[in-house]
């Protein structure tokens, strides 16, 4: 287990219950295998997999658009407010070793692209998950199973 | 004809000959029709609608990653250096009221996205066209009526 | 004359009635020999030292913090929104060969503390002219006589 | 004591010996009192007061300027990559509720007045402590005192 490995877990702010049970246990799995969770630190998906990741004594990181990092939707176990609007989106991935899209609409889109732009694998769940060059998963369970077979490729 | 009115094309900083030949004579229509060519300022596709901008006597602005603003592949008119690398890229589309992208990879497909996030109309020819939201354009000209269509929404 | 050569002209948002024409005469000043004139797009110095600089005919850009380029106090030749907030103070000395500071509080500091940062000649006007490194000069035509000097240094 | 107050230890990446103890004691006592330590995550002040929070077991924060968050001097808790160059100090700056600049040159300077700009009270040992509206204090349990008495005022 290692507590330097990140995963991000992306996704709307709002989102449908489906959703979140899917990242609530995403961020579950994650936390249970050691790695830090990282997101965008808002509601819906995010918040789903944050909870699930605190639930199981996991650490995560919310990184946040906004000025404020007390504004953070669900206390993450660490805020980085950055003010940089939808550009934060670019944190995000910048420190995840891998990335899992749970559906999610244009700012989730964006930051498949960013990711993949600077090569890091992206694993999706639903929505984003029929473009060339991004894993297909099906739930939280295939997507910890893409995520270790990916971070184990890297070393 | 009115000046103030921004149109970004998009595309790949390493194109083919087609897709070059595409974004120069969208960059040529754009200005006859008064429009300001805003670009990422490097190469390729970026290139190609600068040099059709500015052979027909239009204004672009070419909005650089780097902190150099004179190491633009291609003089743009006004060149902006941002030291922003891929986060740039939102500063592309938030200075454009339309934007149109020619093929291009996944730094494209994140303009795409932050364009759409934001509320802008995206016209797309080729790769990225499919996706469901974005407008679809087989040429140049047929991107131009989009174009003129989609600000003629705006007013 | 190099409408390529561009000087910073920074300052408060909101300044005083001889602040304003110190701007306005160095915007002129500045115009005349044929530099652009690179302000952050606001009220107070920026709007001023933009008024001298188009009313001699010269080229002036605004480099906005906000998301929406239409709303500069004054209407500069050419606006970039950033949405970068005060990070878009960075930008601003970037995209300057030098930077003249009129008086000015702490945003007009952090742009004169960056620009020294990235190796760029500063001259003030008033409040930061005490600074060690920085130039101090009295008035508008002793800041343009520096501003050409450094500008010679660099050639 | 509250794990949630933040501070900010601002100085040089590459500093004197008698700075490095000071900021070494300083990340000391502000673990101490349970303040969690933010920082750029590069060399001299910063790397020295991230050491002494450490090994008082307090949590530290490195806000890296790179796009590696694996590339801090010294392995802070927490490291955020940021790609943002020299804009990364105000996401310093904007994480903390107070700010300790120990000496320091024009980078600094950036920080002090970014994080005046957004209302926050900074205090300086030695080189910026003389501009108007920073706090001077003399040595890490000065400043200690400063931080505790900005912080009760806050609340």
């Amino acid at each position: 287990m290692d507590r330097e490995r990140a995963v991000a877990v992306i996704g709307a702010g709002n989102c449908g219950q489906s959703e979140a049970e899917m990242a609530r246990e995403l961020g579950r799995l994650l936390a249970l295998r050691g790695y830090t969770l990282v997101s965008g630190g808002m509601g819906g998906v995010m918040r789903a997999a944050n909870e699930g990741a605190r639930a199981a004594g996991g650490r995560s990181i919310g990184i946040l658009p906004g000025h404020d990092r007390r504004e953070s939707a669900e206390p993450n176990d660490i805020r980085i407010a950055t003010g940089l609007g939808h550009m934060r989106n670019y944190l995000v991935v910048l420190n995840a070793d891998v990335i899992v899209a749970i559906h999610g609409g244009w700012g989730t889109l964006s930051e498949v692209a960013l990711a993949k732009k600077i090569g890091k694998s992206v694993i999706a769940i639903g929505k984003w998950s029929c473009i060339e060059g991004v894993i297909s998963a099906t739930d939280s369970a295939e997507a910890l199973d893409w995520v270790e077979q990916m971070l184990g490729k890297e070393e």
